[in-house]
């Protein structure tokens, strides 16, 4: 605490993302994807010529905002890019929910919400999820303060269809809905098309996760261009140019190979499914899931001790330290040998004598 | 405007950087530096392994606050680093500014200041400058509110040195005073060796304009571990990881090269002074400038319609439609080649019948 801080920053909660560790462990613990980026974007590495970064960038971001309107079939003026779908969120919640009603969103969604609502002091309404621990859609009421929720959510894995997402906007037309699609590609269905019918619509969502670019720090939002003109008066008070050269060429490139997209996300979808099946023989629950992570309890495990005596064995899963969540682990979905370490880890640790 | 926006955006001004148009110019008008970046760089951008970027980076940017801690002689944990100095100025003002007195600057200086203190709601006091344009440090009042200002300051060049810094710092000791290093490089003196004796001295830098890396968005602030900390609050609020880890590898390989930072700034001073009495010979008056710009005017000439007709001969400058500026225009210095160009184009447009 110091008495230079404004007296807000006195009082916020930072996020606190998923461990980054120095060791060699086999990491599970930030939904990261195992398989590499598209092998174009090594090509644009190489052959990026280093004297062209001297140039401010393109301050619109036209050439990577253009190839992501030509993969969403929508104008340029409906797209919007950042630093990260962290900035893109963040930049949102300033946007369009500073309003005089509170805004809603699950109690469990994604936890970097309820820090944006103390960083630009938006009240908060958190409706509980649904007996099967899906995002209670009915739930939300008509208001002028907006909606946010993942879909798929985070960190249950379970995500709605888009007539669902089409039936609650036509319920809620006077405040934004944000549609945070970080995880769709792993089985979700993506509300994008939804865009042109409803102009209070914005659907954020990244390269970090399908497109295996988290080092890159690459975000985006498609709505209506009202929407999108509010975010570029925020980002243009706050960061001319928050995408550098390089991120923007390599973003362009990975859209560019749509095969090596949906090969990997194939890939991490079976595993996935098979590491359910191979956790439920260990007598774990295992919440369904459209991302490339699961959430899971153990009956007779205490799921904090689980995580100790994984990290022990070289394994990082990740475990939520809040009320609604510390009997479970959500683990991300690595490559099929990682995840038979797991199992075989979790196997002693489950026949260990409690 | 929209109904869907929050009630403070549609408030805002933004900031409008100079352009980067698509045709081929002499682009002097964004203070890019002409000179290439490190030969390390290239090094980096063709050895850098492409699946690295499917993990996160460091979300404390270790490797690179090191690098920085060692070039300035200090701490890591007084080191912190942004997407852009832009964004690391926008996190201090929201960290140290919101403040119940009004935050003091020079009327004339980065005109991206009213911008962000619009955008977090801070008042703001403008202090004229001295006669011969220099900050007026003497103005700066004790306050609770804060002081902002560039040093060498922009657009007019003129820099303090770190005796003058140290005075003002000896009155105003109750708030933070930010001082913008973004142009000490290239003649001024930085007040870095300053924040141990002042714990609310807040230095920003750059590699945007010494290090010839604007394109790839990294920008730093060093001061005391409070100020550090409550930038890290601020920060862990926004976004996470606002470093990627390709441009954390860059600057590192920037910064080991000091030997062709030197060249490059050196090349840039001498073109600088070359340029200055070139312009003085064609009747300027022209500020003196520690940074690598120029602030003009000519007693006789219009500026707006120089800077068209430099335009339309393919020499682009800066302009700024204020009533203080509108006399002026804003060079940047590029090679001599370039520079060359200018004048000749200049010594057209002063001889044409008006």
């Amino acid at each position: 605490m110091s008495k230079f801080w404004s007296p807000e920053v006195r009082e916020l909660t930072p996020y606190v993302p998923g461990e980054q560790p120095r060791e060699r462990l086999i990491k599970l613990n930030t939904n990261e994807n195992p398989y590499p980026p598209a092998p174009g974007v090594g090509a644009v590495l190489r052959d990026f010529p280093s004297d062209h970064l001297r140039r401010y960038p393109d301050p619109e971001s036209r050439a990577l905002r253009e190839a992501l309107a030509a993969e969403f079939g929508v104008e340029v003026g409906q797209v919007f890019v950042g630093n990260g779908s962290d900035e893109v969120l963040a930049l949102a919640f300033q946007a369009f929910f500073r309003q005089a009603a509170a805004l809603q969103m699950p109690a469990i969604t994604y936890s970097f919400y309820p820090v944006y609502c103390r960083l630009y002091d938006i009240e908060r309404q958190a409706l509980p999820l649904a007996a099967d621990w899906s995002v209670d859609l009915a739930a939300f009421a008509p208001s002028a303060g907006g909606v946010v929720f993942a879909n798929p959510n985070a960190p249950t894995g379970h995500g709605h269809d888009r007539a669902a997402i089409a039936t609650l906007l036509e319920r809620i037309t006077e405040s934004v809905v944000l549609i945070d699609e970080a995880y769709v590609d792993f089985g979700g269905e993506s509300a994008v098309p939804l865009v042109e019918r409803f102009p209070n619509l914005l659907v954020t969502g990244t390269f970090s996760k399908s497109r295996s670019l988290a080092g890159l720090r690459l975000g985006y939002a498609v709505g209506s261009r009202e929407l999108i003109e509010g975010l570029e008066r925020v980002k243009d008070s706050f960061n001319s140019y928050p995408v550098d050269s390089l991120a923007s060429a390599v973003a362009i490139a990975s859209l560019a190979d749509e095969e090596h997209f949906a090969a990997c996300r194939e890939r991490v979808i079976t595993t996935r499914e098979q590491t359910r099946s191979a956790l439920e023989r260990l007598g774990f629950e295992v919440l369904p899931s459209q991302a490339n992570f699961l959430l899971v309890r153990h009956p007779d495990q205490d799921a904090a001790q689980l995580f100790v005596g994984l990290r022990e064995r070289g394994v990082l899963v990740r475990h939520f330290n809040t009320e609604a969540l510390r009997d479970h682990l959500r683990i991300s979905i690595g490559t099929d040998d990682e995840m038979e370490s797991l199992i075989e880890t979790l196997t002693l640790l489950c026949q260990a004598p409690t």
